[in-house]
């Protein structure tokens, strides 16, 4: 036993230290599709704020790489470890402090999962509306990568719903941004800071989450289209019809099929329909009251039939259900059917179908397979790219990052740069922006120990 | 003349240099009602990004402190310049460049006005929806100091509305951050770090905004409490009864008379209701479909009969407009009062009858007259402080703000720290959270050239 484990033994107790062959590979990766796995020195499963600091400080003196996981349900690489580092992991910390209906926060700690903080909500009628597509996902985790999810159309990202943070600096120092309100200008927004940081600033130790009312009525519409760019186009007025969908989602042919094909989804759409449909849009809506919902869901049928769709489904609350679910399992289809990688770029939304129109290029001009789905009402598009050739797989996803730039987008919408975006991020992002991130971990982290290699090198 | 006088004419042309005598008063100050007026050296007014940028490379080489100028509506003193130093005023770059009604954005200059912008969005049925109550305000000002106001308990401030900047360092080097969208995860955000860092970080020269659809139905109910407990307390039931509210203020019986008094604001309100009337609570709801506002009035009604309102008025067009105005003109009847300073400080919003009782305890203690009104759905209280003796207006400012920070607050909600809160923040803030936000500005700003001594030393 090194000296270094018994000293994390003492802050954390000889249960909650992992080494050697004792820990497992779980700990070793996160869900990125190209991440190689890393074998930490440690993982250690701290139970308080002060056990966070008191391993950060040991960490920062002994200049231990950290990095900090929650549930590794991560998709850029953020939350695979340094070799002979120490993982801290969240699992310990996963109580939910306080849910405040008067100031409608909840207060939590980081390994609390979305599916334990809804459990907790649903019986008070509130909700904590970021839904990313995996509900075994942590807040910690959502909170590091700025987690978005198909209902940042209605209710924004993890950004605009985080509302202060306790945090634990490289030094081991606690801090506390924010607190429970919307409105503050009293120094730089250390809470937006850490935000979406992939754990190279700080760790989070407790979060002060916006809730909302928990809307009763919902309704799920189905439009398949005659093209893809019937879907994208049809989006600005959609957003302008001033209905404020919850969900505006497209689905390519290709990824509808897969889903039906892999998930056994069955909608009840004739076989003519289908036939005709290259691409799909999916809008849910909610309401306080059933009867303005049942006025909106007319309004926006007529809508839909205007801008081009085939035919409109209101979908049965389990086929609705089903589809989602699916929609959100889209990843382990990409991932079941071998994907090479997968990019969640973000565009302004009007710029979807040029957007596309040049991928589609590039498939032809790459022989490169490229399909997907995407949070259209938030220019969020997730594709799978299907080419095992590594060098040519690089030059085909830089003309894809580089396409959304020219655009006016960004690299990634929600899965952050991580590890397996940074390449990416490198030769792209401006130089400029680059070192002023540089000198800003500077300030957090002066020896570089959390999560180095993440983001930038 | 001196040589940087001309190498600053050489940069914006001479007609767009002001020196000695030809500096207004205007430019010496801002609206705080404590900031002593300073006279700069230099007073110039760009027309472009690239001059800017050039201004900046002067000032940065020569060691020139920059205080950037809107429209000088600020009430921290953010916007007094240094003595000797140069003002930066954006009233040239004052135009819409563009209202992109498919992304639901507006990409403007720094001077645009929210009255100039609203002009402009009003015929497409599109609204900015930040009111911080002066509409002659800049955009760049509103960015720099996270400018809030009524509406920002339904649409959150001018942090949650801002989707991308244009910005020049001290280094004169231009950087683009965020763009048309609402997700990204894609390295540190650094919008949201420059949004209310009041000039000290980087000047602003363009940014990209969120629009909303304007909808047509709007309502204003006034409802009378015997007590400004049964008002404050009455906050958070509103907000969970799902309706939304645009607006959500409470006005104390002292700041009404005023308002009456001053602005001669007449509402129909019987005299025995005036009589009996120690607070007033506001509400403004609005709706796509008139149908739908009424049913939500006729609710609201009857939950504030519940809560203890003497009597519920929802007021004609003309009558609610007059309410709404007069309110957003409570600075300027503080001001034409004589009042010593102002606090706008922030707490939860189920926080606000402990807070204002506590206050009241102070009244008593410090034989100071402390009256106002806030916008009660965001814990953010507007209070004026009537006492001339500055010893004793620290002290009891001091044990305001003490008060509001145990109760989970912040010092400034939006009008900043400026230059006149700065030493209750310097007091009261963790040192480790200044000595980041320090090592941050050191990393944008390495000579110290902007806007130095405002928020912190």
């Amino acid at each position: 036993m090194t000296d270094i484990t018994s000293q994390l033994e003492g802050i954390v107790g000889a249960a909650n230290v992992l080494t050697g062959s004792a820990i497992a590979a779980n700990y070793q990766r996160d869900e990125a599709l190209t991440a190689e796995s890393a074998v930490p020195a440690y993982v250690v499963h701290p139970r308080s704020t002060e056990e966070v600091s008191a391993l950060l400080r040991l960490a920062d003196t002994e200049r231990i790489p950290v990095t900090a996981r929650g549930s590794g349900t991560g998709l850029s690489g953020a939350a695979v470890p340094t070799p002979g580092g120490m993982v801290v992991c969240f699992e310990h910390m996963n109580r939910v402090l306080e849910i405040d209906t008067d100031n409608y926060v909840a207060v939590v700690q980081p390994g609390v999962t979305l599916d334990a903080l809804d459990t907790e909500l649903e019986p008070q009628h509130l909700v904590y509306p970021v839904y990313p597509g995996e509900y075994s996902a942590s807040i910690g985790g959502n909170v590091n990568t700025n987690a978005g999810g198909m209902r940042a159309v209605k209710y924004g990202v993890t950004r605009h719903q985080v509302l202060g943070l306790e945090a634990v600096l490289a030094s081991g120092d606690v801090i506390r941004t924010g607190g429970k309100y919307v409105k503050a200008t009293s120094g730089y927004d250390l809470t937006q800071l850490v935000i979406g940081s992939e754990g190279t600033l700080a760790l989070v130790t407790e979060a002060t989450l916006r809730l909302h009312p928990r809307y009763p009525a919902q309704a799920t519409i189905l439009a398949p289209f005659p093209t893809l760019q019937g879907v994208t186009g049809a989006i600005p007025r959609i957003v302008g019809a001033g209905v404020e969908p919850l969900i505006l989602e497209y689905i390519d042919m290709l990824t509808m099929a897969a889903l039906r094909a892999t998930l056994g989804l069955e909608l009840g759409i004739p076989d003519d329909v289908k036939q005709e449909a290259l691409a799909y849009l999916v809008v849910m809506l909610e309401d306080t009251h059933e009867s303005r919902l049942e006025e909106d869901v007319g309004e926006l049928a007529g809508l839909l039939g205007n801008l081009g769709a085939i035919d409109v489904y209101v979908l049965p609350p389990k086929a609705a259900q089903d589809l989602i679910d699916a929609r959100e399992k889209a990843f382990w289809v990409a991932k079941g059917a071998n994907a090479d990688d997968i990019v969640d770029i973000v565009v302004p939304r009007a710029a979807i179908p040029e957007y596309m129109a040049k991928v589609a290029e590039l498939q032809q001009r790459y022989e490169t397979l490229i399909a997907g789905c995407g949070h259209a009402g938030d220019g969020n598009v997730h594709l799978s790219v299907f080419q095992p050739d590594a060098d040519k797989r690089h030059k085909v996803m830089r003309e894809m990052f580089e396409i959304g730039l020219d655009l006016g987008g960004a690299i990634s919408a929600e899965h952050g740069i991580g590890t397996e975006k940074k390449r990416y991020f490198a030769e792209l992002e401006d130089p400029v922006k680059i070192e002023l991130l540089r000198g800003i971990k500077r300030t957090f982290d002066p020896h570089g120990i959390l999560n180095p290699g993440t983001v930038f090198d």
